[in-house]
């Protein structure tokens, strides 16, 4: 898809697929959302993640999240903006130190607003992969989305 | 509740509360978080932000999350950590600069593991609340809790 124009409802179907650009995750941005936002060791500590249940250092899922919702407001050019009522979301596996992730946005579902005519809410399946292809995240959103005319 | 021990399975029931301390949240900090994680211009200026949906700045749905996120690891003292699965996420209304947050978190659902015996996924809806009570965000997160013994 090409992402330069800005994106209404009636540019969107069902099925419509968009690609992020890539960002790499360093250990030190790992350990420095953690201890603003999620001060444990597994997300802070290298050393004493070793011995959790992450058996090494691991990102916040919300630092995660996060980088995905940056990736998207980059790919998917929603006109007046990516506003999300919710999302479901999950972590089938950590982002670790060093990984490259993207993420790939999958339109799955359109529903007209009854009370607003301009508008729709639109549910966007966001996976975040790694550079091998693993799923880090996945978000089930659901966007306002507004009409062109 | 008590929050000074770490919590366990025999330790949980379902309609338990814990209620979090509180966390200001300032323009500056809307603002650094979503140049960021989330460069829209109704996080990251307060002028262009007036004529927007969310008419005023408003916080990325994702920082609320994470400031709600330290609010609940604060709170909340699982013993192994807090370990989220995943989550479903909304935001009732936007952060605003300024505003004070807190959380309130309730047990809703204790499930034991099929195949770990020492394991559960825990239910756990966290309610972020304003200085005024009113709803920013509500989670319902899947947690690992793990046996004292």
């Amino acid at each position: 898809m090409s992402t330069g124009q800005q994106l209404f409802v009636e540019d969107l179907r069902v099925g419509l697929v968009y690609e992020s650009g890539t960002y790499v995750v360093s250990a030190d941005e790992i350990r420095e959302f953690a201890q603003r936002y999620d001060p444990q060791p597994f997300h802070t500590d290298e050393e004493v993640a070793k011995a959790t249940f992450f058996e090494g250092l691991a990102a916040s899922g919300w630092h995660t999240a996060a980088i995905s919702m940056r990736l998207l407001v980059e790919s998917v050019r929603m006109g007046g903006g990516i506003i999300g009522a919710g999302s479901e979301v999950s972590w089938p596996r950590p982002t670790r130190p060093g990984d490259t992730l993207r993420v790939v946005s999958t339109i799955v579902e359109i529903m007209p607003s009854k009370t607003k005519p301009n508008r729709a809410i639109v549910k966007v399946q966001s996976d975040t992969l790694n550079q091998n292809q693993e799923l880090c995240q996945r978000s089930v959103a659901r966007l306002i989305a507004f009409r062109r005319t």
